[in-house]
């Protein structure tokens, strides 16, 4: 596998109508479904993503643009980028290495 | 069900020894898992929890703790509160409005 | 002086029909000036907030409620916290150690 | 004056044995500092930078780079960005828009 890096993100629109903004996110979703060499888990609070970093900045402007084109004026974009270079990063290794030293 | 607020836990130790700081992790999720009144989500990125506003800062103070009693110098700790009063926020209520407007 | 940890804090309404949020973020620093032990710094991103631990999440706890009194029903408070034990870390130290160190 | 955006960049190197990452912030803002289109305002958590979207970027996607040739292992990087495009959002404007509306 190649280089993979890990990433948040969070894409939030502002002065929406209502404050549920969940189509906004799904229409966020779709567009990430739709990246080359992209994995992604969606949780409760954004959505993490892993693949090659130009892959991930490359993404990140892409969603960043989507809740504009639902009619969005004003949006908050974050991407916090998780990139270790000794060695192979993944969500399952991450995941797994912390299990495995929990007490119970 | 009382009140639900919603949160997305990161704790991090700068100046390790080594890059991998999962050990420490681990620590916080089993002070999470001794939390009353909180649930909790393991992500590859952070830990989202989900419970009343005041266990939720009282948890985030004391995980706060957890990797300077390991040795840790400093400690990055970040806590992004979502809190909806409109309606009942739950991990599972988010998760489901967002999936069920995905266009596949 | 006693110990001091530095924090930045976001606060931000969602569904709040107009883009502009600047009175709920002047409310916000309305409260954080009202204080005891915290120093402050308004950013154009945010503000950041120096203090003893236990009155740092004191006040988030309290900011956060703001824009809740002023008829938002949904807001994201995020705090992140730099926690440094082996040395006083305050907000001139921080700028002038990396300024100290700029190339030019 | 084309169109801004502004984000808040943060580069945090992990496994770096010492608790001071000052020097590695300092190389991030000689790379800032000479960026094409873009203003900076070092604060003590962070770097806030304007500019052109796309020069926001290409800038993170750089000085996410800075720490490993500086031998880093792994290195957290995060942007938040805050895009209005209902009206110019700089810096300036948004200091005097929450300054002018607070108590005294």
């Amino acid at each position: 596998m190649k280089e993979q890096s890990m990433a948040e993100l969070h894409v939030v629109p502002l002065g929406t109508k209502t404050t549920g903004v969940s189509h906004y996110v799904a229409a966020v979703i779709d567009t990430i479904k739709q990246a080359q060499d992209i994995k992604y888990q969606l949780t409760p609070m954004g959505t993490i993503i892993q693949g090659p970093l130009d892959r991930i900045f490359e993404l990140t402007q892409k969603v960043h643009e989507v809740p504009f084109t639902m009619g969005a004026q004003r949006v908050l974009t974050s991407i916090s980028i998780d990139d270790r270079r000794d060695k192979l990063g993944t969500m399952e290794g991450k995941m797994k290495s912390v299990e495995s030293k929990l007490k119970s």
